[in-house]
């Protein structure tokens, strides 16, 4: 029974024996959400460009060199302990252009509102993207508002897209990776995912904690500017480091190489997700990086990104290895080795 | 009792005794829309890019003229006679950069999927969009898939971005139009909203109305090789021509005086729209476009929208005037005038 779907000629790759429908776990960021985008988007839309699946396109016009990147916002709940919707949307696609080594120039903003929404609520979302907007320093240049039914959305989606210039000196690719690359992550894990599921399920925990929501724009500009032997950059939203990890091994061909003590990640989160039975390796996180970076400038790559606001907490995690090729391998606290596999949904839906 | 909304020092300019929720009709592309997005998102978001209003935003990077547009598509049903929302999504994106009097070149995906959508819908969806990606010859660069519960969305919603160069010698703009401009339209009318219109209500008119529909970059560009004495181009979508035309009076300061036997309507479609009490100045298009040109070239531009395939209705409806400026005033079949107002909000809710 592997009946298959047609339509004007062509066939789609899934099988009708599969699924038939979406499934939420399509939209987590996993091995659904992968075989969704492969299996349907990239036979049908694939071109060099896409096929690269980075967070943002690079895009040639005349002599320039642009990023250019989307995402559509479906947070819930939209207000959350460190920040709403509004400002999410605006950073979120600031870090996408940051980690193709843009400079974020100009940000185009799509609502979709459900019919009901609180003129107070979406006043107060639009101050945050104003602000987001400013801090980050770009322009909001073009928008469209539609609204919906009531039961036909909720509250509000804002899809972002924007558009980056990247200077020639710089060539970042998960296929510039090398083994013997050193691998920094910016902060703290899962505070962004944390915040949302403790919003979402009222849960209080002895402090409170925030989502680490941020531009990262600036952050990049200063690495940068203290050598362009960055190799990859990749902001682990969806799925989390584990998942932003397993994808540049599979793309480089290399294996990835981890140990657990080296990751930061603050006390209460800890406990939270102990509590939560949820590993933080795979929690999203909305104001962090990972840097695969030259041996050679690691030590004052980590400097400079601990003179950052945003990058105080920098840590080497790990290094790029020519064994276990496409797999990461994590050193745990007690000395073990462990796999760190893909999984194939997200832990928590409607994360960002 | 003018109780005021406040955020972050940030007062809303519409006062909580107006309304304090959104309505369908803000979505409408009437009065209360531009009521939405002028006192909510210009008042924080405004610049001088921003504030043009245009389908498309006019950007300069290094010494590229770009225009840089985003609609969110939410379409119901996402099936109906002559379309879908994929080759919409793509053809209205494609549209707003022409309308620029860009050539585009990039497009952007943005789903939003509500769980449980039939992957064979999905696939008939991705297929359109494709092939109508190839049809406007856009590549589509970049994408995101957000998946939301079962009755917190619709379906199916799609955000597409586009990017398009535009030519140094190339200047349209509302404040360009001059009294005695001539308005063309490209072809018939209300034929995208009276399709869904049907596809809705399952109503059975003597012959099958279709969507409209369309690519209209190659028009575009026969035009601009025809002339650069375009002065404004607008596609008349959400609100219909009678929209559009409001618009640019506005913009312009200047009177619009068109005359009703030169709009192009099929018989079929002004038949349906008396059945059902409709206005079709105020129905929305997905194929057409208006031109006002210097009355100079208008013969010579005509012959040339003529002689392409989604021209070849094309019609000299009207002309700009000084008197009655922000007024658009048509001349009815039985020779009495009419004022052609704004309306608050979408005779037809979730057409595009």
């Amino acid at each position: 029974m592997n009946e298959k779907i047609k339509y004007d000629g062509l066939t789609c790759p899934i099988p009708k024996s599969d699924y038939n429908r979406v499934l939420l776990a399509h939209g987590g960021g996993g091995t659904l959400s992968h075989q969704l985008i492969n299996k349907i988007f990239l036979s049908q839309f694939g071109n060099e460009i896409l096929n690269t699946l980075h967070d943002s396109a690079l895009i040639n016009v005349d002599s320039n060199r642009l990023a250019f990147t989307t995402d559509s916002y479906v947070v819930h709940p939209i207000f959350f302990p460190g920040g709403n919707i509004g400002e999410l949307a605006v950073y979120g696609t600031v870090n996408d252009l940051a980690m193709a080594g843009a400079k974020p120039l100009f940000i185009s903003v799509g609502f979709i509102i459900e019919e009901g929404l609180e003129i107070e609520e979406l006043w107060k979302i639009t101050v945050s993207m104003k602000l987001a907007a400013e801090k980050a320093n770009v322009k909001i240049v073009t928008g469209d508002t539609k609204v919906v039914d009531k039961g036909k959305g909720d509250k509000i989606f804002i899809n972002t897209s924007g558009i980056g210039i990247i200077s020639p000196d710089v060539s970042i690719n998960p296929v510039n990776c090398k083994p013997g690359d050193k691998i920094i992550l910016s902060g703290k894990i899962a505070e962004h995912g944390i915040a949302i599921m403790s919003a979402r399920e009222n849960l209080e925990f002895e402090s409170a904690i925030k989502s680490d929501t941020a531009p990262l724009n600036f952050l990049v500009e200063q690495m940068l500017q203290t050598s362009n032997k960055i190799h990859v950059l990749r902001d682990p939203t969806r799925g989390g480091i584990a998942t932003v990890l397993n994808e540049i091994a599979a793309q480089s061909n290399l294996g990835i190489s981890i140990e657990q003590e080296k990751i930061p990640i603050a006390e209460d989160v800890k406990a939270a997700c102990e509590i939560l039975g949820l590993d933080p390796l795979y929690i999203a996180n909305e104001g962090k990086l990972i840097a695969f970076v030259d041996p050679e400038v690691a030590d004052k790559m980590l400097k400079t990104m601990r003179s950052n606001e945003f990058g105080k907490d920098s840590s080497i995690i790990g290094v790029v290895t020519n064994e276990n090729p496409k797999t990461v391998i994590m050193k745990t606290s007690i000395g073990s080795n462990r796999i760190v596999d893909m999984i194939s949904g997200e832990q928590l839906p409607r994360i960002c």
